[in-house]
């Protein structure tokens, strides 16, 4: 954003004008132009505030980038559960891979009972290695719906292929594209036309913007909805597994308003600190938290380290969402 | 961290119950021995524990990096006010730079009333031009001691050369060391050896680590205690002024259990966004927040658009301090 | 790579044998056994070398991550074309979009004549924009394919979707994956299912070991090889576009040997730095460079800022392939 | 950079003219004026020539940030030896730490006669932790001065203390400040006043901006000029110790047009490494290069993994320097 100053425009004063509304400013000359140059790391406004402050001939703004992502009412629907701004704050859990029948129905109802929303696991997973558990595919997909149905919940997981996009658009209510595929347009334009609500993962090294850009692919597709979800990116702190940029979700959440929810178990990969960074979350203002739970954690297909025991589970899903009684 | 096996020992089954701890493990394998390398972003674990499972021949770890921060009580304790792991979540808020006496004077009251508990303000400034204003100096900090007396604060003010840490230990309650300096080891060692307490902020790009023995230097040198103070690292999106690692801030107060605060103004520079992740550094367990305030902040002589208006901050100070009644 | 010491072995002059070949020890101890754990920043070393040292009682090493790209010979047959250790420096140049028939041609022309061996060029774009220009497609393939062979030429084109993986593999006599794509698995296995030898840009925030094993990907599934190509990670200063990091490609091409060739139009964006990073490639021992062309770079159809003139490619490609006389 | 347009000009022409200018450009648009935006990962460029194009109103530009670096001649004189564009490429050689009288003296022997004419080596070391070794202080000054007088070579060291500052200046000839203080003020202001020439590390988390302005606090407060040193920004990828950021050494050297010179041995931490990226740097048009050596590296009381043999030292050496016979 650029703010020109009318001719004899007493600089300094327009200067403070702009301070006081949070704006950090660089003065540009021409030969015959002043301008305030505005940093993106300012305090959103209102260009015709702006026009209206006392020695500013005018407002320069860029054609707004994803026009479906900021038409989109602030709220996703997914079946009967509603996500975002006004919204009672929203818990997905359930395992990192889905692994047994059994298993997925005991736990859905639990957390169900507990107060969570949705449940997340994997039936495709998105591995580093080719060596690595890859997924039980379709009829994971299968045991997770019945399992969420049966408990009350909705479902979510991750598609990675645009050849398992119908499959997973048949089962899922929602459908995740993972950090890895945030960019993956191919994959993009298949899930949005399938008009279900996605979620969509910020990549590791993904600025806001492009993460915005992302979800406009998928409204311009037909996306029933997209909620964006924080994950962590690339740090270089090996405390933690990822980094959790929760001024990005503060970010998204008030002053880009859309649905934002967060998972604390990738960005951080620890256990013990999962709890707290999910309380920040709501703190914050996030519109949900997504975290991992395994009733055997030391038996999982993968990311057992940083699943909670279905207890902890429990009692954590029973702190975030209890004001919702 | 690393774990040896038993010979004979049942790797899958050891590995099965160091996952279920919360660790990230990975095999390695020598002409006589196996073992598991426990990754750092692992949960911390007590060693014994991990020698009591069936299989585990040793653990082996390297030597306490800094001593002197795990010794340190986690309270630290700043004239009457304790800080830190059990005590009540800590205020600190004042101007960027102290600028005039009667300000300083009436802001101080304004925020002790709220509930704030230390005066915070800048008589030399670390500024990255060289032509920005410098700060008062030694008549600033007077203002600030006195108003702080005065108001029943704790005075915190940073000191960045070894020519003024005379000056500031005479006046300031708790001495801060700045970003940049924090691996500025000549100044480290001279200010730990006036006795005073000290607010360690984190470099811009220093790892936990490199933080703590950061603060081994101060302790080690007769520092009266080191609060860690959280104020955004480097990151790569221009939507915040930082990036504010709140990941690290819970592994420091839970897992490394020693004192630390968080400062949203300068990991955000965003107005809009310093009440939300104040709330999130309360939810995590941080022992504290620091934000910017000012009566007039388009006249602020520096960070004038970070600075909430002294009414946003009382009312922040008042929210963020009430359970403490 | 853990290295124990036998039971009385004297630790300080195991750690002097160990630092003068280029480790970085981390001194470890458990109840029986003493340790020094070697970082991954230290120089390649054999075990059997560490093995024979004084005092050192085993090496514990983990399993091969990407044994069929360690496997993969060095060098990568492109057609005629031989690329990697040993062969001679290889230029890809070419437009960001192909746009023009006519163009192409003249533009393959001219590249040939002056020592380039891969004509490059977009008909699928991934764009981080969707109302920016995606590509001609099919009918880009086919000009860029009659261009390459008149001029003898091999194409190398980028793949960015399942369903065109026919279509890329049926003209292209490389397939090119985007950095945006280094971890889009499903595409890796159908890439790497077509046999063709394949072109790996680096993801944006992919590790080098992420990097390998996005290659072990390919190679498991048929690649006719794997070249990979670095083209700048996300940085956080504005002043190129993205930040290059030849010590990764330096560590590619010496110590992990693999082929690996670098581009400096999309790691920099700045047309002005571009011929001195590709001679810095060079230099450096990789095995190849990429640069952007375009006889008309303010039409361009994306990144013409960054695209060299003609005359500026032809003369940079004269300059890097001359030795090969 | 803004660029207005004329009332009625056609904006896809000026656009085109631009882009083709190397420059690349958001649009933006008020109620009256219609402008493009440059990034500053465009190729530099006059503002006149920018003027001169047709249908541009106007060109706003910020004022200059560091005019005395701007107007320093880029040809930097230390003694007899100068650095910069233009003169002979520089090396730069000698231990991380001073640690004998007669070591350093035969070492300067030998590096002088390859054709070094800098020597390099630590009084005063900083280290991130306490409890390692500090350095043999003013002790290792006078060794190291005497042994690069004999040997004929110019002597460069750390200063990092303002108590310090006159010890070094009176042995040094060129005063070197670490990346850890690029960004203490204070000690930069009382290096500058000695009037030395100045080697100025770049900061691990500093943009090319700060690391400008930091050598603008030198020179303003009297510094003989300012060499800048690149020698690796914090990375997230392990396998090397730091991330060489060679792109912003070409926009120093070339677009900034500033004396600087790479460290790859910091940079890297590999020994198997420093030789090829000592290459690149050449190539790439850096002024100079910094390498360590020592005769017995598992002796070096500090950083002896990346320090070549002598041997080593005094081969590249003389492969940097040939071309100046």
């Amino acid at each position: 954003m650029i703010v020109t100053l009318s001719k004899g425009a007493d600089g300094a004063a327009v200067k403070k004008q702009l301070v006081a509304r949070g704006l950090w400013v660089e003065r540009l000359e021409g030969a015959e132009v002043v301008a305030f140059q505005v940093s993106p790391s300012s305090r959103p406004i209102d260009s015709d505030e702006l026009r209206s402050v006392q020695g500013v001939a005018d407002v320069l703004l860029s054609a707004p980038a994803h026009p479906e992502v900021s038409k989109q009412s602030s709220i996703v629907k997914v079946g009967p559960h509603e996500l975002g701004p006004g919204a009672p704050f929203a818990v997905f859990s359930g395992p990192c891979s889905i692994d047994s029948e059994e298993r997925i129905h005991r736990l859905a109802r639990d957390l169900a009972q507990a107060g969570a929303t949705f449940l997340r696991g994997g039936a495709f997973k998105p591995r580093t290695s080719p060596y690595s558990f890859q997924g039980y595919g379709v009829e994971a997909l299968k045991w997770m719906k019945q399992a969420a149905k049966d408990a009350g919940l909705a479902m979510v997981t991750e598609c990675m292929s645009e050849a398992t996009v119908d499959d997973v658009a048949e089962y899922a209510d929602m459908v995740q594209i993972g950090s890895r595929n945030m960019q993956n347009y191919a994959l993009l334009k298949e899930v949005g036309a399938t008009g279900r609500p996605v979620m969509l993962k910020r990549g590791m090294a993904a600025t806001v913007k492009e993460w915005l850009l992302a979800g406009e692919y998928l409204l311009m597709h037909g996306a029933g909805g997209v909620v964006f979800c924080e994950r962590g990116i690339r740090g270089f702190d090996s405390s933690t597994r990822n980094l959790l940029d929760l001024g990005s979700v503060a970010d998204m959440a008030h002053a880009k308003k859309v649905a934002v929810i967060v998972d604390p178990s990738h960005a951080s990969g620890r256990l013990d600190l999962v709890p707290h960074l999910a309380r920040a979350a709501k703190a914050l203002g996030a519109h949900g938290a997504m975290f991992e739970t395994h009733d055997d954690p030391g038996s999982a297909l993968s990311d057992g380290p940083q699943a909670l025991s279905v207890e902890a589970a429990v009692s954590l899903t029973r702190e975030l969402t209890e004001s919702r009684a």
